[in-house]
Formats: structure tokens, sequence, C-alpha cells
């Protein structure tokens, strides 16, 4: 499998995917016809044509899968939003097996954030408001580990007394013996026949039970999550 | 039903309760029996501990329901956490049923965080991560509406790109018409046979479709959100 799954598609004060333009462009290629998935967000035609905007400038067809499926495409390219929402629509249209199928059989898979969470074992480590209810929390499965996208680390000196984003995951970790990545904005995974690397200018954070949380440095080779044993607990 | 629902159980630089003390205490009552439900955290006893620790100088003797059921409690407080976490072992205990009963037939209930997100007709309105799956998202309804706890507000200047609260909120709306009542750290909503009151020294913010947010004096009557109509999409 291909996969480029980044941790958000907007950075702090840049255009929709431009921290990551030549990367998705050499990802994707000049050319090629990317199917977007348009479900985490409410509005399927005007996120197409954000997409379009940004893609076909460097050569690249952008056809929404709402109205066109996954016929004739070389990529797929599914967009963050809201992850429940996401996932409650691959179930609906039956878009999960198909997706499941098509990128096993070649098609390149692209996510942000939502997408890069639909391409774990389950959604349990997203940072999206269960707005809605899919069936399952099962995903694409396309990694054997979870992912957190738009990972943050604690701001000094914060009153909020809500969950850190590292407390989050360790509950996530009591319940569940799976890494976790937690990919910080900016940043992004690509998975190439067998082997995994990081991108982007910052570390990833890595999350495993009963160990301390890792730094992983960027660009670094992380293969070996390809083939770590993971238990979900019911 | 008698209902004391908090945003959260600690705020910053206090103890444990510290915060709304004097309300916990007249709410569930001095001489009582509170039955606490710990399962929005992994240790249940160290966690029915604590809530021992802050009640018990008051004249409350607290019971952990994983050892001690309801039986006898003339209240219940389900304490904060993780929201999937604790409804799945509402779901797998049997408690959700029980609760139902024993509140709509005069046991009072407090929560706090998790547990004021129980009250609601959903957990979709939580902040949690979603950790585990419970078999579904319906919670015990004693409210009709939703309530947001940990409420915060946009931080100016903020580079992260993961959505704010408020705009998770409107997401929440884009797939149900139900209002969600954003309940700040430090307040709480206090229902009582039939009425609704805003407690807390900050003003509440209400959510509703296709109108701006809306401010509610700390204090105020918001009874009216106990009538409104509420469309939950499938």
């Amino acid at each position: 499998m291909e996969l480029l799954l980044l941790s958000n598609s907007t950075n702090h004060g840049r255009a929709y995917l431009e921290h990551a333009l030549d990367t998705v462009t050499a990802f994707v290629g000049p050319g090629s016809v990317l199917a977007f998935v348009p479900y985490a967000l409410a509005d399927h035609d005007a996120y197409t044509a954000t997409v379009r905007t940004a893609l076909e400038p460097r050569g690249i067809t952008v056809r929404g899968v709402h109205t066109s499926g996954l016929t004739g495409a070389d990529a797929v390219f599914a967009g963050g939003g809201n992850s429940f929402r996401l996932l409650r629509d691959l179930y609906r249209t039956g878009l999960r097996d198909e997706l499941r199928d098509a990128v096993r059989g070649g098609v390149r898979y692209m996510g942000a954030s939502a997408g890069t969470n639909m391409a774990c074992p389950t959604l349990r480590t997203t940072n999206d408001m269960p707005i809605v209810q899919p069936p399952a929390f099962d995903a694409l499965g396309f990694v054997p580990f979870q992912i957190n996208p738009h990972y943050i680390d604690p701001r000094p000196g914060d009153t909020h007394m809500g969950e850190t984003r590292e407390q989050r995951l360790a509950e996530f970790l009591e319940c569940n013996d799976v890494p976790v990545l937690g990919l910080r904005e900016g940043t992004w995974l690509r998975v190439s026949d067998g082997a995994a690397t990081l991108g982007g200018p910052l570390d990833a954070r890595l999350f495993r039970r009963a160990a301390p949380p890792r730094e992983l440095p960027a660009g670094a080779d992380v293969s070996f999550l390809l083939s770590e044993p993971a238990a979900f607990d019911s």
C-alpha cells in the first residue's frame, strides 16, 4: 500500500494544503485522477471545490466521490473535518469496503486529520466530538497502530481543567494496548511498500502502554510500527 | 427529578469539588448515603476514596457502586473522566437502566463533567476521546437538551488548527437540531421539580441551530430548555 497521512490540511497562516503541496503533488502524481472524500464536512460540493482549487494547478484532476465514486481514480484523498461524520458516511455509502479493496489493490490513499484517523484500525484516537454515531468505530485499518493527528503538547501555565492530549492518550492506553503516533501539525507519515517514514519539520511523539512517551525525530524511519502487536479492548 | 450537573469537579488551583462544596453538600444533604459511580476513571477504589475524602467531612456517607450498587442510596454522583468508558460501563453493568429508574423514582442525581454528559439524551457533546466503544451513544436522558461541560471560549491568537469548542458545537448543530448549553468551568446547572437554574460565578453559552450563540447570565432561570424540541440525526 501507498499512504500519505497528514496531521492537518491547513497550517496556521497558510493556504489549504500549502505546507505540504510538493509532497502531496509528488504522492498523487501530476496527470492523475484524485477521488476526494468530502464526508467529514457538511457541504460536499464546496469542500471538493476547495481541494480542486488547491490541486488542479498541479495537474491533478479532482473528483468528489459523492458524485463520481472511485471509478478511474489513481488516488483517494479523505479530507479533514469531523471523523465521526466521515466514518458514519463511509459505512452508510458502502465506501468503507470499496476503499479497503481499492487501496489494497494499488490505489494510493491520502488522508488529512479525520482522513488520517480513518487509515488506522479504529476511530479511538480522534480529537473530534462524537456528533453522530457510526455503526462501529472500526475504520480502514491500513496501518496496524493508531495515529493522533493535530498532536499538541501541554500548554505551560494553562488553567483549563480539561485533559491534555497526553492525558487523553494515557487513558486510551489504559484500555487498549496499541501504540499511538502523535503527529504534530505540519507533519505527516509516508508509508510505502512496507516502510514508514516521518515527514515535515517537527518530531513525532510515540505513546505505548507502560512506557514513557518517546520523541521520534523528523524524517525518521518508523517502519517498526508496522509490525508491532495491537490489542483493543472491547 | 432533582439534578445537580457540574461542568467540572476540580477548578484550577483548588481541591477536588472545593469550588462547589457548599452547593454539593446542600444538594446531597448531610446524613445522606451517596452512591458514587467511578467508571469514568480506571481505578474505581482510588476514585471512590477521593470522593469520600471530599464529602465525608460534610456528613455524607460515600459508597462505590462497583462494590455496593445503588441499594440504600439517597443520591448518586457520577464522576468525571472519560465519558465513553463511563457509558460503556453503565451499559455493561446494567446500571444505566437502574439509574434511570432510581432517579425518576426520587433518588437525587449529581454529575460532574462526564457524569453531566450522562444526564443528557446522548454522549454527542462530550469533549472526550472515544477510547472505547459503548454499544450506543444514548445516555440517561434526564434533561432533553445537550450540555457541553468544560465549555471554553476561543483563545485569542491561538495558532493550533484543531477546531475551537464553538466550531465543534456548530458541527453538532449541522447534524442535530438540539439545543446545547455550554457550561464554563466553575459553573453548574440545577434542575428541581421542572425548573432549571444556572449556578456558579460565570455566564453560560447557549447554542441553537440557525441562531447566533447566546450568553445566559450566571444565576439565570433557564427552565425554557426543559421544554424545547430536540431532533437527533441518525
